[in-house]
């Protein structure tokens, strides 16, 4: 048996305990919690096999009541002794796509990126339209494209055509973004005609991720009208391999920003806020370029799951939803590229060079951070991807 | 053993023999095939345990080979007598979906539907957006309200604003529609990085269904800027209960109607033509009202499994995706009630009734036939759904 070493001041405190997928040397993968700079193998802590399963859907499956079980048990586990071979470094473990992606479904939540794309979109029009204050807009993308940090993202090839061409050409991306997003992930779903209440988002949804939602701006320009991002968006889409739980999150509510004008429907209308003060942090090439604040989101993820499901759609364990790009009001909190370089017209200069677009051979890394409930700051980890030249 | 009988012109001969899901009794469900009003239980007959499976999954997933091989053993088995037990009569089955649908993609491939759509949703500007001669449009749907032919369909509520309303309101739709396609299942998919050309369809592509794109058209309207269908959409899509194999459809094959303005870029280009001749009749409450015509639509299955996959997104067994609703040039080949109401403002009589769109009770069945290897037609079966009150 061996004590779990924490360092001072880890972002994997025994506030976090965010669930992930791992592989040891030649086992096959399971589940693991992260405290410190260890994974506890909780099929072998805990000696339940729906732990030795390849994603966390199974766990999930089993619900709310098991989800805060199973915590306290990983709590008091790992405040005392844990046996040796349920411990790994995580520097010596791979990490795996932690879910089972069921639907994926992209929002559209920060009013900061609604404006700012709207503006570079339609300069000529309304930034934000009519809905967008009413309701949270989204659209489903590709579940089966859904990598884990660390997944080479090669760049796409497809049709473009800017506005001073006289026909789409075919060819790779020449403008490569990213979107910096939180993705919270479904645990318990419903069935068809069960609308989930705004009000028991925290019953339904297991964890939060980080999401970089990889973008072909200059594919989605052409493709977009008139059924939304298709080809632009679905080549991949990353995220980080720790589930951070939602029970982890309880420091971090906060109320949204403001919604008073317009006043949402009441299906929309929480009685306990659920806005969250996560901090991101994209970083390109080892540099930062810019600190995404969620707290500006104007629409939280407990509406988005009751608008996502108020028609009677169903919903299923390993449903992924994203909160769309994270954006505050300053220049330096846009959490994509597009907005950060207005369009590719005003490059920012990242390790002494002039840039706006994703070149080949650069990498991103978002990482994130929260209040924990022991007055320090929890961690999301990082969603991590580099790009590759097109085929 | 017993040899199977295939009445007079069965849309189910021996040159379509379509894959489906069924169960009898309390017995699991299994693989089956149909033979004129007949299930051959495949497990039962070949003794193969991918055949005992809930879904076609598995058995697509062995790949274009295996579909060859099976198909001509079952070809010789119903061509001469089959175990006693291994047949079922298709009234005592109940029929489930028959793919676990892993992603959906729906595409908007008609012109006419495109055109007429264009004229109701932006009267004010060319209905044709300009890249729709240049790739086949789609979108990612629900693929978890993916439901089997017979399910009845709840009207969904959701935000609705007409244009004279100063603001949207909540409420059960009252403008849902039908959108009657064809879909397209994936066998084998590929990976990250390896799009599927153009001509490999037939080794990607298992089998073809019929599929009704429910859409409740207020909710679509109001929603649907910038990014797209979402809760118009979700709430659930019908398919038939049988796969029609690929490779039963080569005598329905056909050249499309024309893409010499513009000519599509080389990697939509076919080699061999993947227009389909496949004749639809949608029936409302038991009335035909339309007639459309398959051979009408503009971009092949083939180019859109080309385009989805181009940009590197992978693809999986279980895929779906459909063509967008068929409407010929002809009033009475319109796919949507949409098209043949004109928006509602033409109402048209179902049964003396004056009718636009859907209203609780009502009924719509889909069926659809195509020419088979016999001289005969083979058939898709029919999907229906049945209007239940919003909850």
């Amino acid at each position: 048996m061996i004590a779990i070493e924490i360092p001072d001041g880890s972002p994997f405190g025994v506030d976090n305990l965010p669930y992930g997928v791992f592989s040891a040397a030649r086992d096959a993968p399971r589940v693991g919690v992260r405290v410190g700079d260890s994974v506890v193998d909780l099929a072998a802590a805990l000696g339940e096999e729906v732990f030795a399963a390849p994603t966390l859907n199974p766990f999930m499956a089993q619900g709310y009541d098991r989800w805060v079980r199973v915590r306290e048990q990983v709590t008091a586990l790992v405040a005392g002794d844990v046996p040796d071979g349920a411990v790994h470094a995580v520097r010596d473990v791979t990490l795996h796509l932690p879910i089972d992606v069921a639907d994926y479904v992209d929002f559209y939540a920060s009013e900061h990126h609604a404006s700012n794309v709207g503006r570079l979109f339609r300069p000529d029009a309304e930034p934000l339209l009519p809905n967008w204050k009413h309701l949270p807009v989204g659209y489903h993308g590709r579940a089966g494209t859904v990598v884990v940090s660390g997944t080479d993202v090669v760049r796409p090839s497809g049709q473009r055509k800017a506005p001073t061409d006289t026909a789409p050409s075919f060819g790779p991306s020449v403008r490569l973004d990213i979107e910096a997003e939180l993705g919270f992930v479904v645990g318990t779903g419903t069935p068809l005609n069960a609308p989930i209440p705004v009000d028991d988002f925290v019953r339904h949804v297991f964890g939060a991720v980080l999401l970089n939602d990889w973008s072909a701006r200059d594919i989605q320009a052409w493709e977009y009208v008139p059924l939304g991002p298709n080809l632009g968006k679905s080549f991949a889409t990353s995220i980080s391999p720790w589930v951070v739980p939602i029970l982890a999150l309880e420091a971090a509510r906060i109320p949204l920003p403001g919604q008073s004008d317009p006043e949402p429907l009441p299906y929309l209308r929480e009685t306990g806020p659920w806005g969250l003060d996560v901090d991101l942090v994209v970083e390109w090439n080892g540099e930062e370029v810019s600190r995404p604040p969620y707290r500006e989101m104007y629409w939280s993820p407990a509406q988005m799951l009751a608008h996502m499901t108020v028609n009677g759609a169903s919903s299923r364990t390993g449903d992924l939803y994203g909160s769309g790009t994270i954006s505050g009001p300053e220049k330096g909190q846009r959490g994509a590229f597009l907005e950060l370089t207005w369009g590719g017209k005003e490059p920012i200069t990242v390790k002494g060079e002039e840039r706006s677009f994703l070149l080949d051979g650069d990498e991103v890394v978002i990482t994130g951070t929260a209040p924990g409930a022991g007055g320090g700051r929890i961690g999301f980890g990082e969603v991590r991807g580099r790009i590759l030249p097109a085929r």
